[in-house]
């Protein structure tokens, strides 16, 4: 494998290759609760996306697996190495290439953090909407997983806010999807397959996204409810109202309670109410209009009174953005707590209730602890678990997804699967749709280099 | 093959299978301006995804192409089936099964019509909002070609609402992809890629779609303007004004004398205005408030001005209506005007202005005539094609599809290529995309039974 060393670093020079001791710990894994991290033989740091062509034509020839790698903040372990693979980093494809005004779209490479294309796109008056709750993840790490976050209720999930790609092909091709319109009928669309695909596809090199205006003003409610069902039964009220939230999450009292403590908040709720309350509706609005979005900010206020809050509180701007950012944090709340692992089941949101209801008591079964928020108005759930044993989780992690899957929901709504998932993936799903995806897979990628073990063994 | 015959006469029926003379002209081809109407050998009215998945085993177990129809309304040649083929026409398959107030979604088979559906989810005060300008389509003919429409500016093509499929592989499977819930990270996105995949990968026998609240108030807007250039750099700021249109169309002067005509429709435009006009912009309003719709009506009608709008004309329901509805039948229109093709170029909306200007000059090179109106919003430019010779036609198509993909556009916005535009599309595309798509193809359909001749040779 000298030889392989050797062409990388004629490839992208080699001041930007690492190899052996010199590929530190930070390149071996991701976020994942569960799993190894490991370190790769070489983190190439390419350039230029003909410079990923090489690579990957270079890795098709040895066999080499190869996996792709953004900032790092993924909760599924797909940007985990093989030992004895490549890992290509993006940090040096870091450039927003361009804000176009007129068209609404930003073109970015891969390894562009969220935070600087939201500091680019606010010169211009315009915002990428996914905000998945970690602004120093990249967006080709949001390509690969179809990141969600907040906003999905208002705006979808990475999906919907990708209109076109540069993309490398695994053996070496560069090919263009997409553009900067939001539509097109002509074959297969191969942006949307390898948005989600992880990285065993093929390699974005070049992103184009859409962009919003940015809405002048903005609100958030909060409303503690004394039973989660009432939560669960608001959130279809509030979606049919017409009102448009852009951010309309439930959080469950313990983990209001970790979330608040951590951040060092108080939301000014007295303790009565806390501690006769199951669970919190924070609904965001947002408005080009300052009137209007105090007219709606009463309406829905009115309306969570109605839906059965116990209180309606207005947050103020700064007890506003902390709140959210806590609840954006929730991850790091778990972990810190002693979380075992993370998982994102989505279901229809009037299956909610009947979902956590059946998780509660799955985890009981096993004296496991479950607690957690979620993306209310799409029905997908973020529970942190607490139970060491490996086998009872692996036992409690299957139960609560197939009860997921069976209530016409999926085992992850935004994190994906991974390496850490991957097991339960392959257990629980059609396994003609498995074989489907294996074809598909190789018709990308013949000599499997893109990721392999991710998604499928 | 009377094998075969009797095989499907088995499988859906006697009565529900036509063949030989009992094969009428009614199902030959579809509303394709050219190419030939070709009549099938059989035709197979299936009443479930259990008899559609023995037609496409026994299809592939004897290689015969199997085509499938919705309303046949497309316009490329996608449901023209093949002679020696078998037709798979959904029209017994016509319930919409579900209309799902709480997930605000509806369950519907694929021969639904949308008018069907439309009166169904008015009921609930939902709706689905992809509206193609003909309300007999199909919601299956819609998943085939990601079908588009008007309101696309505001709500996004077939694509973004559609959110599960029950689909039939050809090689005899029944899969499930997608659900109740707007978002998954789990695998590969199979509902994705069936859409737009004109039939030549799986086909669709449940379709889960996307309903939105219907706003109670709505408003069009009709702005004369003595320059197309001027209409297309209005666009934008539109857009960005954060007004929201749910419509935003543009008419060239001889398409608008042409559909009002039809239509024996009088806007109550002076003919001094009507004279000096070289292109309109309709701009559809809507919201939950009355007030506010006045009020952005208002800010519209002012910034339309701004932009150099000639006059601004709030029109009356009923003639706005009838405008919309005759800009929807602008195809028939072209079509009774004796256009010779109609094509629907999208191009980053950006470069309308330049596209329409070479689009003129390749025209007058081959003295043909060319008019139309188009998605102003989403780039999406549908011009009726007068040039008898099919020589010189094919010539200027060429040009002109080569023009919209040097602007970062392609062939067709939402029309699809079928068989009527394959030719341009093999020639024009990428032919390491082309591959890697026809590889796609024969992970799906490894005997290449559906739709062959749609999209490849």
């Amino acid at each position: 494998m000298g030889d392989v060393a050797q062409r990388l670093a004629e490839i992208v020079g080699e001041s930007h290759l690492l190899t052996g001791e010199a590929v530190g710990e930070d390149y071996a894994g991701d976020e994942a609760l569960v799993g190894e991290a490991r370190v790769p033989r070489y983190v190439a740091k390419p350039a230029t996306a003909e410079e990923v062509a090489a690579i990957l034509a270079l890795a098709t020839e040895h066999r080499v697996p190869v996996t792709a790698r953004g900032s790092g903040t993924g909760l599924s372990g797909a940007a985990r190495p093989r030992p004895d693979g490549i890992l290509i980093s993006f940090e040096r494809m870091n450039s927003v290439l361009e804000v176009d005004t007129v068209n609404h779209v930003a073109v970015v490479q891969p390894g562009v953090t969220l935070s600087e294309l939201d500091a680019k796109t606010a010169e211009a008056g315009l915002g990428y909407t996914v905000y998945p709750g970690e602004m120093s993840a990249s967006v080709g790490g949001n390509v690969g997983t179809n990141a969600g976050g907040m906003r999905a209720v208002k705006y979808g999930v990475t999906r919907h806010n990708v209109l076109g790609l540069e993309a490398v092909l695994p053996t070496g091709e560069i090919i263009r999807t997409g553009g900067k319109v939001v539509k097109t009928s002509t074959g297969y669309d191969l942006t949307q397959l390898v948005i989600g695909s992880e990285g065993s596809l093929a390699l974005a090199t070049e992103v184009i996204v859409k962009l919003h205006p940015r809405l002048a003003h903005g609100s958030t409610v909060l409303a503690p409810f004394s039973d989660l069902d009432q939560v669960m039964a608001a959130v279809p009220a509030i979606v049919s109202s017409g009102l448009a939230p852009h951010i309309l999450e439930y959080i469950d009292a313990f983990t209001m309670a970790a979330i608040t403590y951590t951040a060092e908040l108080s939301l000014g709720i007295p303790e009565e109410v806390r501690e006769a309350s199951q669970a919190y509706l924070v609904v965001g609005l947002e408005n080009r209009d300052a009137d209007r979005l105090d007219a709606d900010v009463q309406s829905v206020g009115e309306l969570l009174t109605e839906l059965g809050a116990t209180d309606v509180y207005v947050l103020e701007g700064g007890s506003a953005r902390k709140l959210i950012e806590a609840r954006e944090k929730a991850f790091w709340t778990a972990k810190a707590a002693g979380a075992d692992d993370v998982i994102d089941v989505v279901v229809p949101r009037s299956a909610m209730p009947v979902f956590l209801a059946r998780a509660r008591e799955i985890a009981a079964k096993t004296e496991s602890g479950i607690a957690g928020c979620g993306h209310a108005g799409d029905g997908n759930v973020h529970l942190g678990i607490f139970q060491k044993d490996p086998a009872k989780r692996a036992s409690l992690l299957h139960d609560i997804f197939a009860e997921g899957m069976a209530l016409g929901g999926a085992i992850s709504g935004e994190h994906g699967i991974g390496r850490a998932k991957k097991e339960h993936f392959l257990e629980l799903e059609d396994p003609a749709k498995i074989e489907l995806m294996k074809r598909v897979k190789q018709a990308f990628d013949p000599a499997g280099i893109l990721n392999p073990g991710v998604l499928f063994d």
